[in-house]
């Protein structure tokens, strides 16, 4: 609690705030600046909350989105203090809002990711919590400071993406009471789930489609994956957004350990996602690759033939799988 | 709590039970059973857990699952008190149970659901728990019974299964802080959803790709719908248990409010699911046609055709929606 009493000192005694968040930003992302940002705002601060590009349309339906500013349009460059979320270093926030950073007063650095390299003069960084969403609000609660149902609806969208919906092996007792704290402060969940879950594009669901009819196994079934063409990607008019939730199917198979999407984005150039239920550690794989990513999830992108790709990427998934068993399930 | 107080006493003074739940029994009604059954056989109880027919087999995964009897396994017939979990009335038990429950000194009937009949001799209903696990664990603590892991991934299971993994409206604060407490308690909330969610068969995938190949839009886009076709079904070598989760694609289509979906279960026999998302009662648009459900989710069967009754009901919901559009959004 240490580092959050000296976030809120910062905070309190600085009136003009930069606030952002890193590049591609994801729901805990934008959730947890904008909950953190509406609060300061509600508060009477001089708030700026800044995205290096426009943040993605499925969170546009947040409160306060219409908020956001890219760099180009500040009214100053000039801050008593920078507030940074959920960014493991100052090079991940993208344009020239490292710069920005390094002329204000104070810069304070909220986050949960293990790797975070305590860049900021002031770091509440807390690698238990499931999401930095979390650790807005215990600062909130600390700083006495109202969670409107606005703000609840952020922080909730926040916590759901960066624990799958409480599915993900990171959801923890103390995510759900998040949750509930958050629900008894208005946090409007069917709103958030209609808007994250229920959006789906036709083209979505004709790549889906078009996904499915490649659907292969390994000859043991516990490797599963598909591969969409650039061609498909075309003639379906998707765009990478679209592309998202495609890689769940082939690990939803019964009996499956690893499920892998090959997209080929550009002629020649194909990306891979790897996803592994219980122990094939696709860091790992990924990384023999050139990718990377978490032991659970990983990717990389390798270029040549869609066929040649699949065909070698699979083998070597097989090679790693017979591996992680003679070591007794870890890899 | 004075109806739990109730129920309490009534357990603690049997030693013969008789414990049961309805029938088609879901991740509800089959975790309770199994979450009170467990504690009362580690209490010391002679427990006999049963339930009409087989349960299904996603629910195997349950600890304790294996100590669920046939009705015609049982070796005694008399009891001092029948315990009955999530069932609105005794009909819906299924089987003889009935009259064996008639025979027992007491009955217990532990339920969430509004329309529940009372029809214990002792009645804990709250209509307020979004599942009737959330009862059982507040029995349990009453009763000051250790709530063992097994217990917690039953009762974990009970509670994700009635409200969606927490997405559905029913969700409240005391849904995620009783899911806070059974972390706690140990539940094995990955392996839950892993054999909740991650085990797909191939045949079901294979019949979604059919299913995608007919989605269809309303001309304004608020009716979205799917039609497999018997021959589809024999193809794909599906079960009827493979079908479920289909009927939520077209209604996740953005702009969309109500999805349906046609299954031609034999020839000439439909059956038909209705899902909206914020404003349509397909209860009443399914009474229409001699189903029923709830408001949000609701089925019927026809005869006839395929195509002809496809063209029939989207005309009818083009209908219903128009009224519930012109009263408001209120139907």
């Amino acid at each position: 609690m240490g580092s959050l009493d000296a976030v809120a000192r910062i905070i309190e005694k600085s009136n003009k705030i930069l606030m952002t968040t890193h590049v591609n930003p994801d729901g805990d992302a934008v959730g947890s600046l904008l909950g953190l940002g509406l609060a300061l705002v509600n508060s009477g601060k001089d708030v700026m909350m800044v995205t290096a590009a426009p943040i993605p349309a499925v969170y546009q339906y947040l409160p306060g989105s219409e908020l956001l500013q890219l760099p180009s349009m500040l009214s100053t460059r000039e801050f008593e203090a920078g507030v940074v979320l959920d960014c493991t270093d100052l090079s991940r926030i993208g344009g020239d809002l490292p710069e920005l950073l390094n002329g204000a007063g104070s810069v304070v650095n909220i986050d949960h990711h293990i790797s975070n390299t305590h860049f900021g003069d002031v770091n509440a960084v807390d690698p238990k919590a499931a999401a930095t969403g979390e650790i807005v609000l215990d600062l909130l609660l600390l700083m006495g400071i109202p969670v409107t149902p606005d703000i609840a609806t952020n922080l909730y969208t926040a916590l759901i993406t960066d624990t799958g919906s409480f599915r993900h092996q990171n959801t923890t007792a103390r995510c759900h009471r998040t949750a509930a704290v958050l629900l008894e402060y208005g946090a409007d969940h069917v709103l958030v789930h209609n808007c994250l879950y229920e959006q789906r594009t036709l083209s979505s669901l004709m790549l889906l489609k078009a996904g499915l009819e490649t659907l292969s196994l390994s000859k043991d079934g516990r490797i599963a994956w598909m591969a969409i063409s650039y061609e498909d990607i075309l003639s379906s008019g998707c765009n990478m957004e679209d592309c998202e939730g495609i890689i769940d199917y082939p690990k939803s198979l019964r009996g499956v350990e690893v499920g892998i999407l090959f997209k080929e984005v550009k002629p020649g150039e194909i990306k891979v996602s790897f996803r592994s239920k219980q122990y094939l550690d696709v860091n790992r794989l990924a990384a023999s690759f050139g990718g990377g990513g978490h032991e659970r999830a990983a990717g990389c992108t390798v270029k040549g033939n869609l066929a040649d790709a699949v065909a070698m990427i699979v083998r070597t998934t097989e090679e790693h799988l017979r591996l992680a068993m003679n070591n007794g399930g870890v890899s």
